[in-house]
């Protein structure tokens, strides 16, 4: 291949923007042209293509979001809409695709493929939920900024002698909430992955305050509830005055880490690799310390993320 | 004076480590002793007094929240409260009292100073809105943590192509919204002490949208109203499909800034040097630079906090 | 005035783009054109001159360094030079010079206005060494910077029991070293207001040592002397084994804290007001909490730049 | 195993405090109880050792440093002093012991495994220089902590197009060079696992002049010189006016990132998993995401460290 597209699509992650400058960076020293797309799989059906140049790359790996912009389209999932993608990308001349965002942007990249267009998937998402991958872009970067908010709140809670809910984002996964649980000492997690007895909580938070801590916080994935109504029905059991903390789109943001800047580095470069060959119909996965390739369809067909639940017991056993 | 008191009371804010610190220090420093106080009023009525030495203070001047604990006493409010706290000082054999806190501290101290025991009230909380003082111990940290928010959730906003309303702290008092709203480039600050016209912001919006800007972001006071409340008014002029994030509590935490740790050191120390003199009855203040001494039933009775509204005539000049 | 130039130019400071836009924002406001001139003077001799839009200046607020760059030029000392700057700003049509750095960019803003071209001067040096203002742009940023720095290596001279010297910046000027050594509760602050006599903080660190202090950190203004100089005196006289730091460049950088980036904007706009009066010949400062203008020729020929040696004293007091 | 000992030693590191909040909560857990040894393997032979509880270890998972203190022994390598150690440790009745620290702790506890004495050593250090284990106790903070100094200092290399040499930290290792190298976009990392020839060093910061690069960033590991003579070989070929900035102990300091908050735990949880088994001799590493034990004796004779070059290869592709 001698020119290909790069697109965010979906939620922004920290370290989509130092993706693409992988892919542009690693692609002129291949030799190859880059064409970036504005607005993710909408820009790429209405023709919002231009050609992109190492110094449209340049002092962009520490920034947060995606200077390519992203945005939901749901009429991708229409065949109308795939195929409208690839005459543009015909017209353009580009002849294969790099495509950096969460679920559905696998979704359109696999329904490309299906078309029997060249596209490699990279995962980019806070929610760390893409099967094929220990880790996505953007995981290591929230979880960090979710952990500096816990930091924060504990010093309030402490003060006061407090419990706190604090809603973290993670969709469907519990992955956010896990690591930043345990990473905080919260006392109590709470996942999809996982189920809840509320009473139990409770009895905890009192047995917590008999053995004199001054704060008990609880981290609460997106996925299980929303915390004000966690939070209601611990003050039905007793009257804890339970605040609540829902922490929202800051964590969507900022400079992205070591690790993500590192990981996205590594993705955008395999990603063009895999192009160079003709190879398409693939997503990218960190798998133990590993950057390897997976078949699109298959890993969309019957794989399955599952975040590293040892982190739940091992919570258990060292927060109380 | 040889004995002095101190304790930290109402809402927690970044700093109140370090003024509790330079007590103690300059205390020692003036051959004075030190009694810290747990959990304000509440603390103070109960006994729940101790000698600190300094040690107790060491490696705390970064640390958020406060080591003496705080809490809200509505109690305190009468007399029968306020003779048994000082039937406590003089068991303890406390002569002055340091109370670092919001409004309801300072009615504490002025309660005090009324039975005639001398009180040296420090202004320490995130909102700003203590009369007597530009700032309060809280209100720099506070800003930045805003501010480190806001850029995060620009990132986000501009990847998108969005309008964010951000609720942000500050009771009554419009301050952080100002200072943040300005800091962070927010395209409109609404603050209770001016008023809006919801009609003219969604008008703002679009214009700006006209302009080629990517995103819109409103930083609103919590004293104005709740962040969602706006949103659905703006929502019902024009489909804009706003995004509400509400900082909340991570607002009062973290490690203080440098002006804060310098401002809370020179109110300790100060509150010191007066209460060494025998003097009481009083609350300090930082005004045009300089440190100084309010008489405190004069401040509360006849002093009014106000914002810098300048700055809201600025942010409208250069933010669109 | 229908039509301004805006430089940086010395050592850049965080704060300096969020100068620039709001001279860019604050110009268009008012019905006036705006020209950017990269690298400083020598950018203004060499015609490297460029008019600004308000979509140059987007999302730049919170970012550290001047996107007009900035260079030391020795050579606008000659009146050549300053008259072949005046020559190119007319050819552009420029009617008046927005000037923002420190001394170096002082002193031409001075020449300028010798020659008659109006130009007014904005303090911006992460030093606050400028007379005729209580703060410079990126002074707050910096003592921010410092002290997180300190904050660190305070974890790691806590854990050994060691001694520290920290060497940081303030060119002849100690306010950086004094804010920030009064912020992280510094054992000893070295500045060049203020003699020290090496004996005497080698009996400091010796009695710290006995009243069971874990660690000294001595913060030293590289004004003084070089950090590893100042260790080997205090080597020299007992085997302390003193570690140093010079902080260095860092200091320099970074996003700008709220307060600088407010104070940016002040003075950006206060500098458009009166150039748009006619006004030149000025330069700003804050004093006071007051946003006000000086005679350039006055501010330089009589004005003498001090810091707060309160602090000084405080810490002192407190520190020990 | 019913009562076990922990202590750091070497550098201190960020997250050890967090590995031994998992070795006392998780001991508690299993109903063992735990000594702490102050000062690493100094405070073992004096017999400085006291029972730590759970509140020993409270709002203490985030803080840097290690509260046990560390401290470099080089007596500890005499068999009189491991013998001492082992007869202090009978004496408080502990028979296992965790030992957290970089390649001197690791020597220590393989000399008390010689001589019979059940140890488990936990890799903690920030250098990443440790065999058996992909990444060490502290090397996330680091390479985040070095990677925030970099951005910040290419702020300040932009507005003025300048050459940077920044060295940092790593002993023999070029890890963090090599992390941080390719997270900044450094234009060339120097590591003591590769060679480099001074002439293409200089040869490419030409060719990025040429191609318009505003500023050249160059990683140096400390392992293979010091930074001013790395500059003074660039500065001898070419009047390149090289910038030094040695980043030094800040980089052992600071809170500890959320990555480095689990591994900890993960490594204090399974020491103690070990102990109770009555297991030793072993230290612990992450190997593919997975928390294992190697023997000791065999790590240390036979294992040894390697950085990920991948990551070098990468960062020549896409840096220029």
């Amino acid at each position: 291949m001698k020119r290909i597209g790069v697109l965010t699509s979906g939620g922004d992650a920290p370290g989509m923007n130092a993706a693409i400058r992988a892919v542009v960076r690693k692609s002129l020293h291949e030799g190859m042209e880059v064409y970036g797309i504005n607005y993710g799989f909408a820009g790429l059906v209405a023709g919002d293509i231009r050609k992109l140049s190492r110094r449209d790359v340049g002092d962009m790996i520490q920034r947060g979001g995606t200077f390519l912009y992203s945005a939901r389209y749901p009429q991708f999932a229409t065949e109308e809409g795939q195929l409208k993608a690839i005459e543009q990308m015909k017209r353009f001349g580009i002849e294969g695709l790099v495509v950096i965002g969460g679920d559905g942007s696998y979704r359109g990249a696999y329904a490309l493929t299906k078309h029997g267009f060249p596209c490699v998937g990279l995962p980019g998402t806070i929610d760390n939920d893409i099967p094929g991958t220990d880790y996505t872009i953007g995981f290591d970067t929230a979880i960090n900024t979710v952990l500096e908010a816990l930091d924060r709140i504990r010093d309030t809670a402490t003060s006061h002698v407090r419990t706190f809910v604090i809603e973290v984002m993670g969709r469907d996964a519990g992955d956010i909430a896990l690591w930043t649980g345990v990473a905080s000492g919260a006392e109590q997690i709470i996942i999809p992955e996982k189920g809840f007895d509320i009473t139990q909580v409770a009895e905890n938070i009192r047995e917590g305050r008999e053995k004199g801590k001054k704060h008990t916080i609880i981290v609460l994935a997106e996925g299980v509830m929303n915390g004000h109504e966690f939070a209601e029905k611990l003050d039905a059991i007793d009257n804890f005055h339970v605040r609540v903390s829902t922490l929202g789109h800051v964590q969507r943001g900022g400079s992205p880490t070591a690790r993500d800047r590192v990981l996205a580095s590594q993705f955008g470069a395999k990603a063009v690799d895999l192009l160079k060959q003709g190879k398409g119909g693939l997503c990218l996965g960190i798998v133990k310390e590993e950057i390897i390739a997976h078949d699109i369809i298959d890993t969309l067909d019957n794989m399955k993320h599952t975040p590293n639940l040892d982190l739940y017991t091992l919570n258990e056993e060292i927060s109380n």
